[in-house]
């Protein structure tokens, strides 16, 4: 199982499947990408352990409160986990986390997207520890979001070949 | 004139020549910066054959169809790939695309970036196949874009030396 | 002190502290993430030289002029070389700029993106000149930015191990 799976399994936390495309949508693109050490990781969505985009739908500031953000945040970090198992095998894999992306769809006036996107950063620290999770990050609020999420990720890593 | 170029020609497509920035706007910036085996690049705009800025300009889900939207990422991809023949001197360069970051000009309520965003990696795909053209991508809603145009992309290949 | 560090000095230029996160706000993540030869710098925020951030704060188009994003913009690259001189020890490791990503926080009808983030461009074309300074760049609209900060820049650049 790994490490970084046994952590998850000890939390409670399931890798939820791959996203399944809404109906009519294409998506003709790879999740993950791996190029010698690194991988390139899409942006992502919070998705339940079923596989489905998780609710509520919406924009910080007006239908989700912080708190829910950063919950959205937490599972579109399971979401990525989940394309980096599949990816990658094993993830223990990932030697670093380098750049992570957090996209908040955010009503007029909404400034806390760091807050959100905490939800990401916090469980990545707590399962890849300071030195392993550590990475670059921005946070910053978007127009609109694919399907209404509240919070899109993208993100590259090194991994061990 | 290599693969990439015979198939451009094959389908009918011409490579604008370089965005010629509007009066009174500096660009201080390189639209492809090469080093070693990787290639960032800027981010591109719609394109006509003859350099001018594409029209429709607008948002997505006011001033443009999600149709007319595919079909600006689709010059958005002739645009990158005129710059990238110009920084290599031949399309067959590049080796592998990496990451695509699809920003669409998004009126309030538009949710789908990734039927917009998707002209330009179904373009990549049909010219560089679906191994060298394979890619992580985001596709995301922006609240405005420069010179109201409704895409930009900005991206990241590998290259051969 | 190194080249870079005299042209600032000789510019009158000062590097800000880090900055110190607002009440209540955690920011979990590292300013610049160096691995190998490269150094992923995250989204960084207009400084003053005491550290605080800059005002005026607000969106490009409604709160801000153009002269006072591009002034914003030239703050943030201090901010930005602060980061990298305390993770680097010494601005001249920077070997090649590669990566800018200009964010504006903009109002509805906002185009004029190129031209803030040309205020980060010139400062660091000036202090690393054309060939180490060149970067390949997107300048887009955000609908918020943390702290109502009128602009955020990310950014990627090559270094001397």
């Amino acid at each position: 199982m790994g490490e970084i799976g046994a952590k998850l399994e000890a939390l409670g936390l399931v890798l939820p499947p791959a996203i399944q495309a809404p109906a009519g949508i294409r998506l003709p693109f790879a999740p993950v990408l791996v190029r010698g050490n690194r991988a390139f990781v899409s942006g992502h969505v919070p998705q339940e352990a079923s596989g489905a985009i998780a609710r509520p739908l919406g924009k910080l500031g007006r239908e989700l409160t912080v708190e829910q953000g950063y919950h959205a945040a937490a599972l579109t970090a399971l979401s990525i986990l989940g394309s980096l198992r599949r990816a990658l095998g094993d993830l223990d894999r990932v030697q670093s986390w380098l750049r992570v992306f957090g996209m908040v769809n955010s009503a007029e006036g909404f400034h806390q997207q760091p807050a959100v996107i905490n939800g990401f950063s916090d469980l990545i620290l707590e399962l890849y520890g300071p030195e392993r999770g550590a990475h670059a990050r921005s946070a910053v609020g978007m127009a609109e979001l694919p399907f209404n999420i509240p919070v899109e990720v993208e993100a590259e890593v090194e991994i061990r070949a």
